[in-house]
């Protein structure tokens, strides 16, 4: 039986979401916004019996046993580890730092018994589904490059807010290299153990930022993660991976994803797989765009959409297999990224960030323990001791 | 009055040169091969009268008086100095290192009445004559950020030779790289000063290439260059060029160079031009391919023959315009990379390597003088003497 939804935020992902999960029979029974107007309008809009601006609200509501989370990072931290707390099933967005990201970590597995998945969608495309079991299956032989770039418009809402702040998870690279971050992990079955990277902030100002606001987040980023045999420099083997994103460019977003392997090539061109063995003429279609028949969000890359779509659909089965409304199978949403995997993502992401600062190829060190707030004076004391 | 030439090389640039020559209306006179045989065969189906592997025989044939050298890198400065030395125009390749281009340079600065050019072929290419012009109109507005790949089968010869040594000018980089350098350049209209790469060289070993040899020449290779604003760091203003190179990719190849900037882009598409100002739905075709009429060459990438063909249509104006056969009108070839540009591109060439060693950005600092022999040694007895 599925369990009534509550889900967090009113912006585009939210907005597109609740129709998706009603469209699977599940029962969205309340909404959170940061404010009555914006809550009460979209829930108005969409259906939804219940609405507020109070977080306890919709995590002690009883009909609520699974929360989507899809807020701004910096609050998703304390949502998810209350709902877990309480009890509730969470499918959530990424956090805004490493530090929060560990917090969640620490409560999924303090209640495995709890779905808590990081709702990254692009592991879900039909397309990277394929192009994971075609790595497997040695279509591209042993896999060399990941050559990955996202173009499209401008990330920025309208007026100021997160979006364009660094710190507070604005950015292409936080927004949307997490996700390839995350993407390319799965499709590789290997961790970056190095990372290079460039951010820049073309756009600092705009009609509507303006005066002493001036936008901090990327919107054009480049990185490269050295992935497999860990000891190694960066001169040898494992596999390089480039990741291109560029949000100065309006129009329509191009999702592109390559891996190259000693034998052939994949690539994903949005939501289409297509390709190529050594020695044979031209590429091939190995799987089609099925026709899309829900609604265009024009902020939200195609991929990212339709793999939202295929979440909803496998959350759908998992909890259709079984009676009681919080029981949920691990099978269906066995390929979502766990908690684990959005530490793993943040940490990467911050090492970008880190390499764009200093220059340097930088370590990517997935946190084990919550860092000590008097770490800094530790250290401090520790080196006047030595 | 077109001057007599003489072609040095038999490879495969060698091989469509001459037929690209004779079909502008000048006469090969002479050829140089490394072996007898492989000069005799190749003069032989040219129709060349004459051929040699002794390159003093070229140089001093009474009908040369333009001599084109398309020959491995580590031979090249020796045949462009002699040449300019004996009073000969010269069209060459890129020397091996920039020791190399900069004994070019200085030759090529003494003898000013000389032709001296770089035979980078991108910059003729139609597509980015128009891609040049439209940036100084300001399609694009503000240019941010350049985005080149170029995907392809193999470099290496099917046989051990310079195409596998990096030290001798091998590799994915130094072949092809180096022309996208060269090109952003003339396209940009400033020079990179911060560089930042990786190479690889996947494929290490293959049938023909065993035993104790093994190739040491990138086949893939990604490099960024921080272009303009000179004083700048690597976080703020300038261009950012990103640049990939994979040739472990057989098939057609892939040639894209993407110009961003504030008001629109412009991609070139092998020889193909497209463009979209911000603001309008999709993109517009600029400049449609012509139609090639000449050869196709498997080892090279259309937008290289094809500039190599305008770039011998350039040099036939460029002599026609006088009556003397050894004299030749500087407006024509004036879009040629001169030697001064080929030391720049060699220099950055070696950033690049230099980059992949150390995982460091790396400044790029063209050479003014000729590195002294010593300098290592009279470095060690500076240091004692402070």
């Amino acid at each position: 039986m599925l369990p009534g939804v509550g889900v967090f935020g009113t912006g585009s992902t939210a907005r597109v979401l609740v129709p998706l999960l009603q469209a699977e029979g599940f029962e969205v029974h309340a909404l959170w916004g940061q404010s009555e107007e914006e809550a009460g309008g979209l829930a108005k809009e969409l259906g939804i019996p219940f609405h507020t601006s109070r977080s306890d609200d919709v995590l002690l509501h009883p009909n609520v046993h699974l929360v989507c989370i899809y807020i701004p990072p910096p609050m998703t931290r304390q949502i998810a580890v209350n709902a877990l707390g309480i009890g509730k099933n969470v499918v959530c967005e990424k956090a805004a730092t490493a530090v929060d990201s560990f917090k969640m970590v620490t409560a999924a597995r303090y209640y495995p018994q709890l779905l808590s998945i990081v709702g990254n969608t692009l592991r879900f495309l039909p397309a990277f589904v394929a192009m994971r079991r075609l790595l497997m299956e040695g279509y591209v032989g042993e896999v060399q490059v990941c050559d990955v770039r996202v173009y499209g418009p401008s990330l920025l809402d309208r007026s100021y807010g997160w979006t364009c702040e660094e710190l507070m998870g604005g950015g292409g690279l936080h927004t949307i290299g997490s996700t390839i971050i995350d993407l390319l992990s799965h499709l590789i079955g290997s961790r970056a153990h190095r990372v290079h990277g460039l951010l820049r902030t073309f756009l600092q100002q705009s009609g509507s930022i303006c005066g002493i606001r001036r936008v901090t987040s990327d919107d054009f980023c480049f990185f490269q993660m050295l992935m497999g045999e860990s000891g190694s420099g960066a001169g040898s083997g494992g596999v390089c991976c480039t990741v291109t994103l560029n949000f100065n460019m309006p129009g329509a977003f191009t999702h592109e994803v390559m891996v190259v392997g000693s034998a052939g090539r994949l690539v994903a061109r949005g939501t289409e797989l297509y390709g190529q063995r050594n020695g044979r003429d031209g590429e091939e279609l190995l799987l089609g765009d099925s026709g899309w028949v829900g609604p265009e969000v024009p902020d939200m890359p195609p991929p990212h959409l339709r793999g939202l779509s295929s979440m909803v659909t496998a959350l759908r089965h998992s909890f259709q297999a079984h009676d009681e409304r919080r029981s949920w199978a691990r099978e269906p949403v066995a390929m979502a990224p766990t908690f684990e995997d959005g530490l793993y993502v943040q940490t990467v992401v911050e090492a970008v960030k880190r390499s764009s600062r200093s220059g340097e190829w930088e370590c990517v060190e997935v946190m084990t323990q919550e860092p000590d707030p008097n770490h800094n004076l530790c250290e401090a004391l520790q080196r006047n001791k030595n």
